[in-house]
């Protein structure tokens, strides 16, 4: 067994904790002494401890002169838990094999040095790819305390969201809106605009799997919002936040305020649609690392105008609709070598759907 | 060994036949005595020797006793070669196994029956499923005179062509056009409308892979189509069609069969665009037993209004562009329930792409 086999499976455990511990990142680790899995864990939740301790936690013998693999590198300060590094040097290890160095430039490589100069081996990037595929939300967010934007719409084969009635129901299958309440339920937030709304007064919980549910954030520049919508039911928990401009009515901010509905003024005078990025800034101060936006057309279109999304997730329904709402608007595109670019990670077919998952070029 | 094996055999080689054997079907045989393969073979080329044949022929020792498996009912006709049944029967197997009976309902059986009356075991329907998807093509043509109508673009995941502009070189991969040659060379004929031949001025023939030429067919309801275009040039052989209406200029007509270049007038007087289904019914007179359309627009949403595609290969690049040409136009649909649904046979990577490769739900 070599090092990669061992660090996919920290990577395995890693996944677990995926609608639980954000803010925090993911990560699994491994001990392993004269070829036998001695002890193993991963962070399961926000507060929790750290996937180290865990394993430490769980050993079933000594781990002096074990190998631990860890899929991100053990922390050196005192967050919510006390730091990984030293926990880690008292137990004595004669390895320590690390996937990737933390993304946060103040701390990235201390722990390693930490480990090293007590005398423990460190190997540091196996499977770094994937390592640091898995946090890469997080990773974004440390480094620019913006959140990692997530695009997810369905829509037909020829690009269509909906009707031109804005008749929508159900573009994707059923297996394909169990996926959607994944993503909701592993991103912090999760964003519509108000036609979306208007349309189709979703709850946006999560519902079809077990998760968290999201903080639900409604771009609303006018402030038209119906007082009856669902999202401004306090559904299990689920908090709301209306993002709009200065051109909202303030007795109506009051009268949501009373309810418990908090309203984000984006912007100064001269805005009066809502700018997205100020917006994502704002959620970002508010520790909130990762949005999901569920459209429609025309938050799809302003947030590839602007290229904001970091990766797309698009339903594809073996459906051909003609003409309707389409997806993405006018993005003043004048040339094939100008479209936007996706890199796939994955493409798969879910019941009679595909999924597109990938990463927009930036 | 069973059945379903040699029978899997059969259907490999028969597919080697694929450019080469239209209107006929593509076949394949084996004959097999004692659990050994003694001969196998496939039909090559059109007005060349039927599968059966070609495996007696090359078989390597008496097929006395032995069992032979064709993936289609041998022929009882006279045409361009003798009926197999008659063949067969003189090689005294001890058993035929047909993957599907012959489709033209004229003859469907009387092999099956004829091989019986001569004290010859007959098995019916293995892998029939495969077999008859083999030869959908032609199946449908001997049961309609219809062409069977595969309908290809390649567009852009938002659902559009080209650019605004009508710039759409190149939306696909190098890989997606050696599949779009390889798509021409499976049918007999290749179809066009005048807007893509003026934007593009494609050649339409079979260069990135071996096979035959298509009929290249162009639907140009005034005859606006420019003297100069590629297709109008004799290419290694590559005949082209133009089809037009009554309001097509006479003196135009006269010039293009100057050189060589058929016109023909679908419909009557009330018609001033090209009637695709009139259109498709005098190719199918004319032999013409599949028809691969290129696009664009008008004509792919033509198709699909009419419910005409039996078959759809969308190659999906990993492109987002925007507002632009769409590939599928007004369909007057109004809700999802209403849409055409596509089931897929296959979804492929092919380099950066995807290709959707589906039936349209009748």
């Amino acid at each position: 067994m070599n090092d990669e086999f061992y660090m996919r499976r920290a990577l395995r455990l890693a996944r677990k904790g995926e609608a639980w511990v954000s803010p925090n990142p993911m990560v699994g680790a491994v001990i392993v002494k004269e070829g036998r899995i001695i002890g193993e864990g991963y962070h399961q939740m926000f507060g929790g401890n750290h996937a180290e301790i865990n394993a430490i936690n769980c050993a079933s013998e000594s781990m002096k002169g074990a190998t631990i693999y860890v899929s991100l590198e053990p922390c050196t300060h005192y967050g919510k838990t006390p730091p990984c590094c030293e926990c880690l040097i008292a137990q004595k290890p004669a390895r320590v094999v690390i996937g990737t160095a933390d993304p946060n430039p103040l701390v990235s490589g201390k722990g390693i040095d930490i480990l090293q100069r007590h005398g423990i081996e460190t190997t540091v990037g196996v499977l770094k790819e994937e390592c640091t595929q898995l946090n890469e939300r997080f990773f974004k967010f440390i480094k620019t305390g913006i959140p990692f934007i997530t695009l997810k719409f369905a829509q037909t084969i020829d690009g269509r969201i909906a009707a031109a009635s804005g008749h929508s129901r159900w573009i994707s299958s059923d297996v394909s809106l169990k996926l959607a309440h994944r993503l909701r339920s592993s991103h912090d937030a999760v964003l519509i605009g108000i036609n979306t709304l208007i349309q189709d007064n979703p709850e946006l919980t999560v519902r079809l799997v077990r998760g968290r549910n999201p903080l639900r954030v409604i771009v609303d520049s006018s402030l038209r919002i119906p007082i009856e919508a669902q999202v401004l039911k306090n559904q299990a928990g689920a908090k709301t936040i209306i993002a709009t401009t200065k051109n909202a009515n303030p007795a109506k901010v009051a009268r949501l305020k009373r309810i418990g509905i908090e309203t984000l003024v984006i912007g100064d005078d001269t805005d009066h649609h809502v700018d997205l990025k100020k917006l994502f800034a704002e959620l970002g101060k508010r520790s909130i690392s990762s949005i999901l936006i569920e459209g429609g057309s025309a938050i799809i279109t302003s947030m590839l105008n602007e290229n904001l999304p970091d990766r797309v997730v698009i339903v594809i329904a073996p459906k051909i609709l003609g003409k309707g709402i389409e997806a993405v608007g006018d993005l003043g595109i004048n040339t094939i070598d100008e479209t936007l670019r996706i890199a796939y990670r994955k493409v798969l077919r879910k019941g009679p759907d595909i999924i597109l998952d990938g990463m927009v070029q930036k």
